[in-house]
């Protein structure tokens, strides 16, 4: 394979930005369901793909996530064109029968929530994360948030108990005067090591 | 921004493959110089960057490893032409101070090892999906592995305690007749609602 044009990696890794506040731009449900389409086929443990999405578009949908959310990100939830709920299924097994056909990996989770807790967590981050990327990839930016009341965004959204909320990330064509100056980041031997 | 074309869609998620063997062809320190200053720019909370890379490149270094992993993936790892482990500094706070100086968010943290936990495994987690894109961006394979002793592999690595393993990656050019089937992906609405 050959490395992706400068211009794709500037537009994956190195000057895409989270956004803080967005152009009225809509973002239609076709492009949503390519997005999906791409986060999908990233790869998971065993296929085990727990993320579990949803995409707010209404107002009275981001809302209800508003509500729940710190103050400083009410207004980015409500302003964005789409506020996405990334969740993820901590019995996410039941589905391997479908998703992971050759053997029983069912057998492997069902019985031990601490594994499965784990295995759920770390691989809807990572899903999370290819939905990040997917975004920027389709040509979105993109604005992940942590502060909002977790449990009660469960009991608002997946009230069946078995999902639970991990980040959430809004959606959209961002307003470039929003962004906030660049943080600094490591030096490679701050946080890489070779042996 | 644009909507990267197919080509790249493909290379990133579409066609891209979790390798089993792998081609000899020697990946290069400058290559992985290169992946961790992709990798760095994605997006984490608070900038709080939590994930530590160990790129393993030499057979002692990755028997170490391969004596903690399950019998499956023994050979993947020993193979690779490099295998990283994939870390998360739960004392990711401390750093804060250089990472987010515009605020003191080290105190969101210290003190709170339940938060501080959940937030270096999530966006270690992100960190560790920024990693197989960046990868498969610069044209490189990747060959994500779950299957070995989380807490033996923090022994041998992470001595010091602060840090714990997540998952671990093997990195180069795949041998594509190791590679598996395609295993099912999910219908949108099996895992994606648009509200």
């Amino acid at each position: 394979m050959p490395r992706l044009p400068d211009t794709a990696l500037d537009q994956l890794f190195r000057l895409a930005r989270s956004q803080n506040t967005w152009r009225a731009t809509q973002v239609t449900d076709c492009l949503l369901q390519d997005l999906a389409d791409l986060v999908k086929m990233g790869p998971t443990s065993a296929n085990s793909s727990p993320a579990r999405f949803v995409f707010l578009t209404t107002q009275s949908a981001k809302q209800r996530l508003a509500q729940h959310a710190s103050q400083g990100n009410r207004a980015k939830i409500l302003s964005a064109p789409v506020t996405a709920i990334i969740g993820y299924d901590t019995e996410f097994y039941e589905k391997l029968p479908k998703l992971f056909p050759h053997t029983d990996a069912r057998g492997w989770f069902a019985g031990n929530p601490a594994l499965s807790e784990t295995t759920a967590f770390r691989n809807g981050s990572l899903q999370g994360a290819y939905l990040i990327l997917a975004a920027r990839a389709l040509g979105l930016d993109t604005g992940p948030m942590s502060g909002f009341d977790n449990a009660a965004v469960d009991r608002e959204f997946f009230p069946g108990g078995t999902i639970k909320s991990n980040f959430i990330c809004g959606l959209g064509h961002g307003d470039p005067s929003g962004v906030f100056a660049r943080s600094p980041r490591f030096a490679f031997e701050e946080f890489c090591s070779i042996i």
